[in-house]
């Protein structure tokens, strides 16, 4: 009743060593050639048990590590992916608990072409700085949520994760639909109760608007991505990321490429990514990959400045 | 030739906040509200070889982490719970070495109502403060042990804790006899070797007497626990502890409910406790439970301060 | 698709207490009876994937922890045995990616009659102090190597571990020829691009040569290593290690017996080690051993002065 199961990927990354700023910097802080992984390198266990009467419950358990030095991904948290415990009724949905994905995250990363995943990945300004709660908006920690069924398409999460007393709260939802080739959805995400965080970041009452869709044409699937954070107890930074782009299989191949502009509160300041690249499958299970990603500045950005960015990868990633 | 095994368990804690001193207080120290786990998250790995001859092999692992979070339980054990291996003859009994539960754990657990689990239960006091080694006398590093084979429903365990030159060995042994709806069981344990621990709580010539017992009606199953410490190189502090309680199953449903005295060497000082609860099965494997505690204190304890203490906590607890 | 494997290994080891250098020191340190480890406990997991056309794809990771304490064994890498991910030909041999051994590790472990294990390994000097990358030099971080397939007995491996811009690079190859009885084979590594490291025992343009073989006679199996390291930047320093011993079955029980002596640089300086031991197999997976070492020291030795050292061991290993 323990399924185990996980991911090994390693590469070379090389980049023109431009390492001003660690944001939207998805590669080596140098010049020299590096062994790295592109998605994050996994451990799991996960489990399912029938209650009875429509009811069911699972766990789930997920270790990230470095494969380069086999050293856990995130010194605080062994189980950084994922660990969840949770109540399932067919009809109703389900109840988790504990530290789990936020609703922001689920569509963001069904409309990165590249999956948030490796050097050509747009999720460091996917959630438009709303990132107070660590892990760059995409986890929280001390969460209770729930996620509804399928309703002929239709599906939704609500996650609370709790301030503790220490931290901020952050409350959000999602509403999915999938249908077909269509996948259209939006979620909201809003911090509160907190001293915790800056201006510039995070902080009492900052929200997030993020709608994303793609439609699968068969031969190329286009995605777009819109966020919007508003900062600050005041909400006085306003901050706008989109992105395009897409993904077409190729026989045993998938080409990925997108572009994303990230235009923070103030005058004359943008920055620009643009990637692209190759997965070859050489089973369902196990690729190859080569991705090659530039990125650009203009102005001041919070968060720190930076010149251009520009990195490649080449590597490989078995799942097990 | 590996089992792998495990549990989640997390829930809403919340308390009056009063934390002057952690000792005796199983829930947060704030007024917040908490996502917090009432059992010890566990995964674990064990296992057994035939050798033959009636002579068995046996391994067990046990890795303690908190759900909420991610993080591993204990800083500086990762495998925390458990991390043994063992040599077992059918007829002559086990010899271990490892991390493993002392003798007077075995006694202690099965005669809490709570299974020292959560806000309910008793083990802050259950050993009279006699907690030298860490893990508040629950376990041991560095040990050598021996579990006899059942005679007739007794049973037996001996362990040494070995101080390595730096630490103060530990010395322990249970007897416990189970017999139909009977069991009665004695823990003793002593400190020796160690200029280690003060004389408040450990140190020299420590010692431990635990005595318990329950009795299971069918419709109940009262407990009962009587520990005293000697404590100090003179055995000049002398607590002791008292524990009544019981459990009842109601349907698909546990009560549990108990109280509990602690009266420390010195005058006029006294630590009680009251806690209920019940544990609501959805299956041999998956529970829902909802536990209240109320601690209160006279005098002063050595250890910590502390005022009137209450919690509660709602939890769902998941064994894979 | 996931074997779970590892072993627990521990036992009871005491030490004349001389522990004025770590090196060449496999015991305690102090003179205290102590529960420790001689091979290194150790929990995997690995698969294999067919992928067709004769490729295939492996993955590997082994986390290394001390079962006395649950610790694990690597404070900065929870995998610290091994982490790599591989993609294989039948024909043309594997490639892999990680935290791998490195090829001079396969043939000295092959080739020391205690398996680099316990009280008396030659471990700690079989690479001739050529130990710049960590972890003794048995295994490097950020690897890219290959290993090939078996030619008529014929093997060989290379491993480039990348020096990322901090750290030194490491390469290094191993030939490998077993055709029955015999084993012979030898490997070499070189450190370079790095001011990494200091004179004594590492630094750029630092090389290491090992060679080694054993019989088997079936009665007996001799072994003998030599390895000769030139370290620091001219090469200035010339550290020879020699290693003659051989292991012997007995009934379900192995003896083991070396003698090996480390000449560094410098004049009127040695070591002397002399280890002797048995193993008694219970199963194939699980054995009870003892092992005796004694090792001695004359003049001055880079790396720590140190006098007598004598330790033994009698322990207990499951594997599973």
């Amino acid at each position: 009743n323990v399924t185990v199961y996980g991911l090994l990927d390693l590469g070379l990354q090389k980049s023109n060593g431009d390492a001003r700023s660690a944001t939207w910097r998805n590669g080596p802080a140098d010049k020299a050639w590096n062994l790295a992984q592109s998605k994050g390198s996994r451990l799991g266990f996960r489990g399912s048990e029938e209650l009875g009467g429509g009811l069911s419950a699972q766990f789930q358990i997920e270790h990230r590590f470095n494969p380069d030095t086999g050293a856990q991904n995130n010194a605080t948290s062994f189980w950084s992916g994922r660990a969840f415990v949770q109540l399932t009724s067919k009809d109703f949905g389900a109840v988790y608990l504990g530290r789990e994905y936020a609703p922001q995250y689920f569509v963001a990363v069904k409309t990165d072409p590249f999956g948030q995943d490796g050097v050509g990945q747009f999720s460091s300004r996917a959630y438009a700085n709303f990132q107070s709660k660590g892990d760059n908006g995409a986890r929280t920690n001390n969460t209770v949520g729930y996620k509804s069924p399928k309703l002929g398409g239709l599906s939704a999460q609500v996650a609370v994760s709790l301030g503790e007393g220490s931290t901020s709260r952050e409350t959000g939802f999602n509403v999915e639909y999938a249908s077909g080739p269509l996948y259209v959805a939006g979620a909201y995400a809003r911090q509160d109760q907190g001293a915790v965080g800056t201006a510039s970041n995070s902080g009492d009452g900052s929200t997030l608007v993020l709608l994303a869709a793609h439609y699968d044409f068969g031969v190329i699937k286009p995605v777009v991505q819109y966020s919007r954070s508003e900062l600050g107890p005041t909400g006085n930074l306003k901050n706008d990321f989109w992105l395009v782009g897409a993904t077409a299989p190729l026989g045993a191949a998938v080409l990925k490429a997108g572009y994303a502009r990230f235009d923070p509160s103030g005058a004359n300041n943008l920055q620009q990514k643009i990637a692209v690249g190759v997965d070859y499958f050489l089973s369902k299970r196990t690729k190859l990959y080569a991705d090659l990603a530039v990125s650009k500045q203009k102005g001041t950005i919070s968060g720190g400045n930076y010149g251009d960015y520009r990195a490649f990868a080449v590597g490989y990633q078995h799942n097990f």
